[in-house]
């Protein structure tokens, strides 16, 4: 057998976005509720926003970066004119995946937050679950539906009402769902913690569903900086490191320990800090567990986590040196598409440059094989191993162009004027600026 | 020459805590504040607690269990015969050190913060810079004057006022002071961040002291767990890898750029996290920095990281493994003693454990040379090589008991009834069980 080229990689990633078509609650939410539904609103300057429940949101692409010229991003995107078609199309999605040797994704929402959150708190709740739902339709109907095998859908739930979770759930299950997204850290949103029975029938669903729970970046509350003064890199430095805090602290609920075959993906969280995190919490609880009254029974912590956490990074080279640490079955691949961070449409060479030294078996593991086992999806049905391929499938995107374009934009952010960068302090300021003069046409 | 022994390591700590003793201010406060300097008060149940400036401070020595039986330890101590004598007695420290093979030592404060944050915020501003400099006196006769080349001298500044700790850190300079304690994040006590220029004075005069600044876990304000529900176990896990925050926020502050030979020793740190720090701040700095407006000229973030800190461990095998990608000219060795997470009195058995494969030059360098380079501090004046080895220096203590001992306390901690462990919930709870019945004998 040749040795393994780059073309040869099979490619699932279990962390992409939808970016939300203006017209998806359109076909999906019931008759009465179309008036009240979230839907784009184009002000009298062009600028586009989401609205819902008498809220605007702030953006309709946070971070969605894909396709444009990088020098030109400010704090966009404004308007769906300054968004690539694949963000929010699924058929140029599918072509911007080919480009990209791209089987499978796993796509997280983007204007509900990334576990649903923006239906949590409204008043009307048989509003709220009629939105959850008609999202999750769209999700499973309009954009994993026409492309069999290509998206391993995900489903957020009624966050509110741990029973109706569970329910949805079930109903999404039978449509072929395999992961669930919740918070990061459920008490940032005034929900019981993770450490509470509330949470005991939803995670009760998906060890029954054998559905993952997909724990995505940014779902932890408002970030934490030092000051006000910090700079925004600050946060694009450390948002994936935070979700260490995330990890112990579900390690240590005891609903891990009442549900010990459940599975969480940490999506983007990166793997470069797990075996670190992995000796230290061991010794914390060895040093400590006296005084604390913690008592994993015959468990060490990193038992929990090696047993319940897969772990998902999009370029991380200090972790893939350490994947024998971290577990090479618990290390999946992502792509964050659309996001500034992604590796699209270069993904294959950025993957192959750190793993080419790696056996074959180790890299079809971190590639695809721990994603397809975890998520207990099998794409193969529909797309012959052949044909999902790097070569296969990029040989049909010859003709995605998938240079970075001008696609306008590139609005100054606010600066603290004797810092000279966009910082938390600012950052506030920014967001007062972006719905400045935002008249309905 | 014959193969390294683990009898060959020479150790030196760049991190340890004195526990204050009761007449610590005695000798050194001005006779007029005599009546107003921190003193410990007995309480008619036995309970001993420091008072200052009409508050009670909380623990004597918190955390401090060296010596004392790990099982045993509740949430002390709360009185000076609950103590082993090392703790506060700088002859019996010299014993403990002896004991446990260590060459030198620099030793934290302990009730006044590890930064000297008690002090902040005091009215009488000259009360609170007389404290400061008593304490610092006496942290300089007392504890490091009988021992010459045994402890390497630090201070900490009235961080109220920057002109006033410039004066001080020249102040101790002259007494031989090798480094100055600040917080890790200054904005949680209410101070600039560390991105203004009020830091400029203090930074500049420890510039040119030649002063390492170091920073130790614990001092950016209060923790920030996910929820009132996280078990304390959370924190003891978390603890060192939340100054990866303060790094990158240190890293992107222009005073680094302003003082590019200043270094920072991040106390209690650990290391198995930073390789994957460089990596990210790097990828966050190239993906992000357009939109941001961040610029850091010619230099790359982990430039910064690399040229300006040290990175501290107590017992880190992952970062050990990694120390290539850390920079092995950058990492030092701690004892943490008298804390829960310290090696004392096996700590020479622990770091050849996970040294002993590395080529000599890098044992020494990791065990005491980084520290003393950084430091500008040569114990070898005053002890001879040969004398300073783990063997020699064990053989000097062949009749101290480092055997653990019961020494009282051990009071239950206040658990949640639910969740059976102490939470960070229920921790309030305890602190006010703690005071309560201290009525003064």
């Amino acid at each position: 057998m040749p040795a393994m080229q780059m073309d040869d990689l099979i490619l699932v990633s279990v962390d992409d976005h939808t970016i939300e078509p203006p017209d998806l609650f359109e076909r999906h939410v019931p008759s009465r509720y179309k008036d009240l539904a979230p839907k784009v609103v184009t002000f009298a300057n062009g600028e586009q926003r989401w609205t819902f429940d008498g809220k605007m949101i702030p953006n309709i692409a946070a971070a969605a970066v894909a396709g444009r010229k990088r020098e030109e991003l400010g704090a966009e995107a404004s308007r769906y004119s300054e968004l690539r078609k694949g963000l929010y199309d699924v058929h140029a999605r599918v072509d911007d995946m080919n480009a990209n040797g791209v089987l499978a994704s796993l796509c997280f929402p983007n204007i509900t937050g990334f576990a649903g959150e923006l239906f949590l708190n409204g008043q009307d709740k048989d509003l709220m679950l009629a939105m959850v739902q008609a999202y999750n339709d769209w999700h499973v109907e309009d954009w994993c539906g026409p492309y069999p095998g290509r998206f391993i859908p995900m489903a957020f739930v009624p966050l509110w009402d741990p029973q109706l979770a569970a329910k949805e759930i079930r109903r999404m299950a039978r449509k072929g769902v395999r992961s669930v997204c919740l918070p990061e850290n459920p008490s940032a949103f005034g929900l019981p913690s993770v450490h509470r029975d509330y949470w005991s029938p939803v995670l009760e669903a998906c060890t029954e569903e054998n559905m993952v729970v997909s724990i995505h970046i940014g779902t932890g509350g408002p970030p934490q900086p030092p000051s006000a003064d910090s700079p925004i890199d600050w946060l694009n430095s450390m948002i994936n490191i935070t979700v260490a805090s995330t990890l112990v602290d579900w390690t240590f609920s005891p609903m891990l320990r009442r549900f010990p075959t459940l599975t969480f993906a940490l999506s983007e969280g990166c793997i470069g800090w797990v075996p670190f995190m992995m000796e230290r919490v061991d010794a914390a609880y060895r040093n400590h567990r006296f005084w604390t009254r913690q008592n994993l029974g015959d468990l060490m912590p990193s038992d929990i986590m090696r047993r319940q956490f897969l772990f998902c990074f999009h370029e991380d080279a200090v972790g893939l040196k350490n994947r024998h640490d971290v577990g090479v079955d618990l290390i999946a691949w992502e792509c964050d598409y659309p996001h500034a961070d992604s590796t699209w449409p270069r993904s294959p060479e950025k993957l192959w440059e750190e793993v080419k030294t790696f056996p074959r078996e180790e890299i079809d593991k971190i590639s695809h094989g721990n994603a397809l086992r975890f998520f207990g999806f099998d794409p193969f049905q529909h797309v012959p191993r052949e044909q999902a391929t790097v070569a296969a499938l990029r040989a049909q995107a010859r003709h995605v162009d998938t240079r970075e374009q001008s696609l306008g934009g590139g609005r100054a952010p606010a600066l603290d004027p004797e810092l000279n960068v966009l910082t938390f302090g600012t950052m506030a300021k920014l967001h007062a600026a972006l719905s400045q003069g935002l008249e309905t046409a």
